[in-house]
Formats: C-alpha cells, structure tokens, sequence
C-alpha cells in the first residue's frame, strides 16, 4: 500500500488536519467502496463509493447544497437539494453510465430501513471509460447496498469503489480524502473522487509535475471530479453552498484552468442542525478549510492510487519522489 | 374514448392550434408509450413514454433548457443541458422511484443506434403512488426502447404511458397536448405530464370546478407536472428558458397557487439550429404560445384520462359537462 | 378617491386578509411615498416609494430572498441577498432611469442612522416613459429620505410614489398591496409596483375585461411589475425564495402570459430570526397566501389608481362596474 | 513608472500574449480612467475606470455573461445580461458606495450618443474604504463621462481610476490587465480591478510571499476583483459564462481560497456576433486564456501599483526582487 501525502511528511496549507484527515473526522460519517475488477466477459474497472452521512439520515434529512464548476455531467439528486436544502440518503459514487443502477440501488437501500413513497437518491459521477469498458453494465443495485454494509469510519484511498478506474491528472487517480480543524474545535472533511486534470498543469506545492517527471503519463484530458464536503458546524443549505463555490479554487491551486468536458460537482452537507451568523471569521475559515481540504485530498488521491492495466491501456501511479525533498 | 378539449368545441386563448393540436406539429416529433398495467404481484398502474425529437438526435444534439418551478423532484440530466445548452437523446417521462431503470434504458437504447462514451440521457418523473404501487420496480430498462419503438407523430393522450397513474386537480390526470401557430408559420408545442393540483382551486375558462363539481373527487395535493416544449423556431438555450420560465403561468391561469410538494419541471427543445433575434414581438408571442399550450395540454390530460382504479383507491375522470355550454 | 378591491364588495381566494389587507399587516412594516409631479420644465409623473421593513433594519439585517421571473430590469441590489441570504436597508421604488439617485439616497439615509464602510441598499424599478419624461431627472437622493420620514403603516394606494406614472393591463397602475393571515396567526402581505400587462389579457375573478369594457384603454404591452412580500413567519432566504418564485403564479390568474420586456422581480424578506421546517402544509399555505395577496395587490393597483395625463398621453383609471355584479 | 510583470522578465502559462498584453488586445476595446485624489474636504482617493467594447455598442449590444464567484457586492446590471444575454453600455467600475452615480452618469453618457426609453447601465465596484474616506461622495455622474473621453487602446494599470485606492495581498492594488492569443489567432483579454486577498495566500509563479517579504505589509482580508474579459471569438452568452465561471480559478493559482466579504464578480462579452460550437479543444483553450489572462492581470496590478498613503494610512506598493530571480 502506498504512502498518504501526509504521512510521506508533506503539508498543505495553515490549518491543522483531523484526526484522521479523512471525511469521516466529521462524526457519524461513514464510507464504504465496492471495487468491481473483472477480465470477462470485457475489461471491467469500476466500483461504488457510498458516503453515508450518519445512520440518522433514514430518519431525518440533512442540511445540504451543492455546487457546479462546469457541468458536463450526470449526477442525480441536485434539484431537490438545491430547492428543499437538505439530503435524505447516503451518497452514492460511481461511473457516469451506471447512475441509474446507483440510483435504484439507493432506492432498494432505503426499503431496508423504511417506508417511504418518495426519495431523492444522490449520485455523483465520473467517467472511467479509460480503464473501464463503461458501456458494460457491471454496476447493479446491489452494489450500493454492499458498499453500505462496508461503510466504516476508516476506508481505503486511491484505486477503490467508484475509484477503481479514474485517471487524474495523467496518473492513477480515484478516491482521496481529508480534512481540517477549524478554531472552535469543529471540523470539516472532504473526499473526492477525482478524475481530472491535465499532465501539464499538475502543480503540488509549488512545484510543476512536468518539470520534474519525464515519462509514464497518459495523455488524457476529460474528466471530472466529485467533491463530498462534511461538517459538524450547523451552517444551513445557503451556507454550505457557499463553501462548496469555494471549495473549487483548490482545483487552481493545483495548477488546473478547467476542461470542457469535465463535470466538476460539489455536494455539502452538516451534519448539525441549526444555522451560525455568516460572521467574516468562521466563513474565511470554512472556504480555507474547503479548500485545503479539496488540494489535499486531490493529492492524496494521486499518492495513494495504485498502477492499473485497464480497458484502453495501463495508468501509472503518480511518482512521489519528485516533491519528498521539501513542500510547506 | 374520452374526448379532446377541443373537439368537444372549447378553445382557449389568442394563437391558433397547430395542425394536430400535439407536440408532434413540431415537425420530427414523435412520442410513444409504453403502459404498465398489472394486478400481480401487485396493483401496478404505470409506464414509461418517450418524447423523440428526430431520429437526427442521436447524431446531432439540439438546443435546449430546463426550467424549475419547484424542484420537489428526481428529473435527472437537467444540469448537463444547463451547461451545454443542448440535449442528446429523447427524453423519457416515468414514474418517480424508476426514473434510474429509465435512465439505463436510454443507456441502452442509444447503444443500438450508434458509438459513445457517454451520454446524457433525460428523464423526468411524477410520483404515481396514489394508484401505483411505487415501491414495486414495475418500470425496466426494456420499456424505455418499447416505448421508442412505438414512437409516433400521433399517440393517445390521458391514462397511457407514465399517465397511467397520474392524478391531476383530484381527478385522473395523465399525458396532455397542445400546439400553437405562430404568426410567421412556425409552431410551438407541448406535452405535460399532469399530476397536480388540488380540486379546490381546479379554473378551467374562468369557471371554478369547485362550484360545479360536487362529488367524486380525490383530496390530494401533492404532485407535480412536467411540462415538454417542443419548436421549429431557431431558440438558443437562453432563449428556450426564457420560453420555459413563462410556460408555469398557465399553472396560475388554471388556478393552481403550486404546493410544497411538486417538482415542477420544464424542458423546452428546438428542432432548428441557430439563434433568432430577441425581438418583443417574437417572444411575446412565444411566451403566449407556450402558456396557451400548457393550459390546454393540461386541460386534454383532464378531458382524456379515463377513470382508474389502483393501489390506494379510485381516480375518476373529470366530468366535462360544466364546461360544454359555453368557453371561450 | 376610489374605493379598493375588497371594499366594493370583491373578494380573491379562501385566505383572509389581515387586519388592514396591507402590506403593513406585518408589525413593524410600513411604507411612505414622495410623488412627484410637475409640467416643468418637462411632464414630470413619477415618485419614490419605500419599504421600511422595520426600524430595527438599520441594525440588524433581516432574512430576504429575490426572484425574477423575466430579468428586464434594473434592480439594485440582488447578487448580495442571493450571497448572504439578507437585506439591511429599506426597499426602495422608483422609475428605471433614478435607481442610482435612489442608491445614493439610501446611502445618504443610512448615514443619518449609523456609521457603516459598505451597505447594499435595494432598488427596484418600472418605467414610467410613457406618463413620465423619464430622461429628465426628476428623482433625487433627497427623496428617499423625504419617503422615509413619511413612512407610516397606513399609506395610499394607486397613482403615488412610484407608482405615479406605471400603467398596468392598458389602465392606471401603480401601487397596491394586500395581506393574507395564516392559520397559525401569522400574516403574509404584498406591495406592487404594477405597470405590466395586456389589456387584452386582463382577468379578474374569471371575467375578461376585453369582453366588458370597450374604450378608453392604452395599447401597450412592455412593462413590469415589482413585487415585495413580508411575512412574520420565520422564514430562511431558501424558504423565502420558493414563495417569492410562487408569487408570480398570480400574474398567470390575471391573465398575462408574461412579456419579453418586463421587469419581474419579487423582494421577500422575514421579519422573524430563524427557521421554521420545510412542512408541507405550511408551505402550501404560504404559496396560496403569496398569490392571493398579489393577484388582489394587483387589483387594488388598478381599482385605486387615479387617471392621469401625461408625457405621451392619457391613462384612465379602470373602469370597475364590470366586476361588482359579482365575484367570488 | 513601474514595470509590469512581463517586462520584468517573467511569464505565467502556456499561452502568448496579445501585442500589448491588454484588454484591448481585441480590436475595439478601449479603457479610459479618472483619478480622484484630494485631501479637501477629506481624503479622498478613489477614481472611475470605463471599459468600452467598441463604439457600435451604442447601436448593437454584444453577447455578454457574468459570474459570481462570492456576491458580498453591489454591481448593477447583471440580471439583464442573465436575461437578455447582451450589454449594451459601457462597463463602469468604482467605489461600491457611488456605483449609484456612476449608473447616472453611464445615462447621461448614452444621453450624448442617442434616444432611448430605457438602459441597463454596467457598473462594477470594489470598496477602498481603507485609502478613501469612501462616505464621502466624491465620484458623481460626470466623471463617467471623462472617463469616456479617455478611453484608449493603451492605458495606464495600478493605482489609476478605480483602481486609484484598491488594496491587493496586503499591498497596493488596482487595475491590472492581460491577454492571451489562441491557436486560430483570436485573443482574450482580461481587466482586473483587484481589491482581494491576503499577504499570507499571496502565490506568484509558486512563490509564496510571505517566505520572502518580511515587512511593509497591511492586514486586511476584506475586498473584492472585478474581473472584465472581452474576445473576439463569437461566444454567445451560455458559451460566455462558462468561460467568466472559469476565470476565478485564477484566484486559487494565486493562493486565494476566498473571503467572506468578498464580491467577486466577473463580466464576459464578445465583440464577435454569432455562436461557435463547443468544441472540447477551444472551450479548453478559452478556459485556459481566461485563467492565464486573470492570473497575470492582477499580478500586473500588484506590480504597477505605486505606493498610496490615505484615509486609514498607507499601502506598500508590493517589491518584486523575490521574483525576479527565476520564475516559469
């Protein structure tokens, strides 16, 4: 297994991770990947990715938001968040062409825990029909419910659930995650599944990629990328709009301009009921703590993914030595 | 066979209906339906209908928008066209908890026609638990290429296709459709997909139903539209929202102040490449053309749909009788 | 000075109004007009209207949303209540061509209230070149503050203010209001600044006014309508925006199917910290209070409004013998 | 006269600049300034920068879009573009607290050049409340019209116009421009009126600041940018946004992660009429443009801004011997 951008004794940004820089540093937050990994009947290299909010979320919806960069893509479940300003299922990640089965998933997942005549289902996307053979309809209803049973407070990075095949940056991307303490004790984690990004503008703390790496990088600029934002601070569905707009600016720091293909979405959610005062300090804070969080959890997408031979051809691992002499 | 709106001799409005009164007077339009109706295992009362803007669709996408009154829904595909401005497949209508099978089904009905890496399908929805049993996966994948296979520029209008379980004002709602002529030859139509509305505010030409009607009548609120606008004028994107945001007005004219629980929804096409000037006359005439046109699409839902029986009890057709001596 | 609406003996809808069936209604509101009025050195008829939401406004903002339905317009002051979700100065009304004199006024009021480095004061507009010599400018920052110190919870209808100079279906608009009670004892009300629509289209309580009245009316058909809604219901700005979007169902009642060069615009703010739930009931509620009380607002713009003569003619005053044999 | 960035040696991005590296690098555009510098009645440093996209925009409007990243702001004129997807005057940027009169005096310019009956001014603003005792109201309608007389392809950057009292990073701001050519051998370009940021996120070519730059610093977080692109590629205003949505990306690669009480608002027009398709490989290259262009102007801003000495005391210009020694 390979080494998170933290734990190979790099840093980003001012403020001071959770405990565990993952998503789930935000209490009751869970996650859980079913990876699919097949040669028959085709080359399949896809997964699921739950995020399940808190086992309350059957009983009583969350504040939530979300937010488009660039939206050249097929996520389920925004307009109702964007009207009622909350969740009321995990969320579910997969690859663009299986939504729907994600979606149903989500439907059967909800019958387990209780009745209901209508539900809006989540579903983020990205399309990993570099290494997947995407028009193979390898994700099923099903899948969504065994990355529930699977869900836990630690779960994996890099090359897992809805991870599996994405391609970031010309490297093998996937799931990344982490997460920053602000002042007052709170917290808030993100985890992305990223998918994004050209060779040529990859930049980590100040350094260019392609000044340093010379070989091994697939050409590829499509993609997107998902972002999950948590927090414990009882900010309501304007609020977490707000810091999911921001959280977008850690793409530019990374060194991207953006890609027409893409399908850049942020959901947010609190997991605290309630609303604090949009006081300047808490807000600098909280789009400094998306954003810091969204950079590093790009990153440690790219350091902990593993090499994959997929459907089109073989993705490498991002190569970490370039940037283990230093960072800030 | 119920009898149209306005064959039973009503009209309403200024502008002129097109050659069938239906969306398909928008030439290359054809719609179809597939409806599901089964008392095993249980009372299923649904289907899926597919709107096929040309079979040019799957080669070339079309300008297009969508429009949310209240988004109190699970429509998927509507931030794609919000970016791009353009639709690339039909647009599949069903029931609420079955729109994912819908969305696979276009997955797979696309599949037939030619080579992709991904796609955008649409599907909107309204919730027809009232007479469906919802929760039960009555809805396939299969039946959104059944549905296209029968694509037609006439099709039946009321308790078909995902009509079959729809409830509209407190009476059996369903598929309706309307056209107008524009005064420089070109048309404008829609299809709504009508389950909503509470009886007590039902306003057919001025007169209240509540006034007339004194039985029969489910009490139910909830429910939501979606709403279908089709054009040969050459509308951009912004254009065609513009036309969309007007077109819930006739939901005003027909007495509905809207309710919490609706996803109103609207996706306007055209079939014509290119950008008109945004001239006063041309879109005054376009925001009547389409108000004029949803009023009526409804009102045939009304005047079509037969009476079901279902899962929860007994939607009647809304009696006619009221409204045959006299109009406007 | 004409009777209003409610006092000839009409009546819209199943809700009650409040005690005045103003916007006022709503403790704490109240509204003063400046009129402006002169033959030199051009035909001077327009005003300045305000809004004062409460003393308290100038110290503490309040929950405010906005909606437009068709964006002609020129409006001061909608990207920060769409950000922070509030407003923190009155709301103010004038002619097209003034809202920047009108900001500065409110800069110039505020500053006799507290000391303050930024301020997002809040405009809105209709244009009143047809009655008014709108390239002259008559309104001065000076006259905000003349509206302020006549705001009263009691204020007059019709041809004052702002609304001075605005026409509205062909007749003499202007400025009405109405107010709703809710069933829980809290109270909805409206302020419009009405110088939109058709005489052809006009409707009230199901009566086409073209079918009753043959004469005396304006062709012309450009024209908006601001609206501002207040409620002592604790609403958040999500909350307040699904009733600002709702409220312009009433135009689709009066019988307008909108217009290409309309300004329509909707300002709702709470006059109560906090939220209440997303509760079905309530908001169905809220919707049908939204709407009658701008559907009879508009009427009581229209049955109160004096004519007047003009920059490039007359305008009469409806005729209301129509409508009061009768009504519902 | 200080030295811009690229004439000190250094370079960001991929793409070429236009001749000037300016904004009127796309043939039309000319920019146009008045400073206002007093210390009688008090201190007064603040100024009017006007961006005309060519003289025929006052007979044709042009395809125009904007973007709001954070909207703590008080610009004018952004829901008619929203609407109508055009402008149709001059942009004006200023203070926050005289955009009023700047809207007067953008009427009063079109009253020089033509009748018209209505007229949706542009105005732009930041708050430079810490250099300019910004209550007191220096700028008036006329200064727009000076400004205009001033307009021309070549311009001064920094401390000039509106940008006479901006505060950037904790050192002197203001205006800052850039352009870049793309492949076919169209250009966009970017004006900046920059207002933002904080010493400790200021990144340039990966160099942070505050590693460098010990001392000479103000602590202040507020502000703002306005960002102006203009093109010559036939962008319709859907094509326009996606490209303004982007341009704040630049932000992040300078180290921003946002603030609060920033209104961060981007304006896009094109001089070109039409609509070219969206094409994966320009819609890259745009989005791309825009970012370098954005990136680039404010540094120019930061390097051509001269030191100020005001209302609440003085702001450094910012040094630039910590980046002449390398760069990319």
């Amino acid at each position: 297994m390979r080494v998170r951008f933290r734990d190979a004794g790099l840093a980003f940004g001012k403020l001071e991770p959770g405990e565990r820089n993952l998503l789930s540093d935000v209490a009751g937050v869970r996650v859980g990947h079913v990876t699919i990994v097949s040669n028959e009947p085709t080359i399949v290299r896809t997964g699921v990715t739950i995020i399940v909010p808190g086992e309350e979320i059957f009983e009583k919806p969350l504040s939530a938001a979300c937010s488009v960069l660039n939206g050249f893509g097929k996520s389920i479940g925004l307009m109702q968040i964007e009207e009622l300003g909350q969740i009321e299922t995990p969320i579910v990640l997969t690859n663009t062409l299986s939504v729907g089965y994600a979606f149903q998933g989500v439907v059967e997942l909800v019958k387990t825990k209780k009745k209901f005549r209508t539900l809006n289902p989540l579903v983020g996307e990205c399309n990993d029909g570099f290494l997947n053979d995407i028009l193979y309809p390898a994700v099923k209803p099903k899948h969504v419910l065994g990355a529930y049973e699977k869900a836990s407070e630690v779960f994996e990075l890099g090359s897992v659930g809805a991870g599996t095949g994405m391609v970031s940056f010309g490297f093998k991307g996937g799931i990344g995650s982490a997460s920053r303490k602000l002042k007052d004790g709170h917290v808030l984690g993100a985890l992305v599944l990223a998918n994004f990004g050209s060779f040529e503008d990859l930049t980590i703390l100040g350094k260019r990629a392609c000044e340093h790496i010379k070989s091994g990088v697939v050409k590829k600029s499509e993609g997107s990328i998902v972002i999950v934002l948590a927090t414990d601070v009882a900010l309501d569905s304007r609020q977490l709009k707000r810091v999911a707009n921001h959280s977008f600016l850690a793409l530019g720091m990374l060194g991207s301009p953006g890609h027409h293909g893409s399908g850049d979405v942020c959901i947010a959610f609190s997991t605290k009921e309630g609303r604090v005062r949009d006081e300047k300090e808490l807000f600098d804070e909280l789009f400094r703590a998306a954003v810091e969080s969204v950079y590093e959890a790009v990153c440690d997408a790219l350091f902990c993914a593993e090499t994959v031979e997929g459907f089109c051809g073989r993705v490498e691992a991002m190569p970490t030595d370039w940037l283990l002499n230093g960072g800030r």
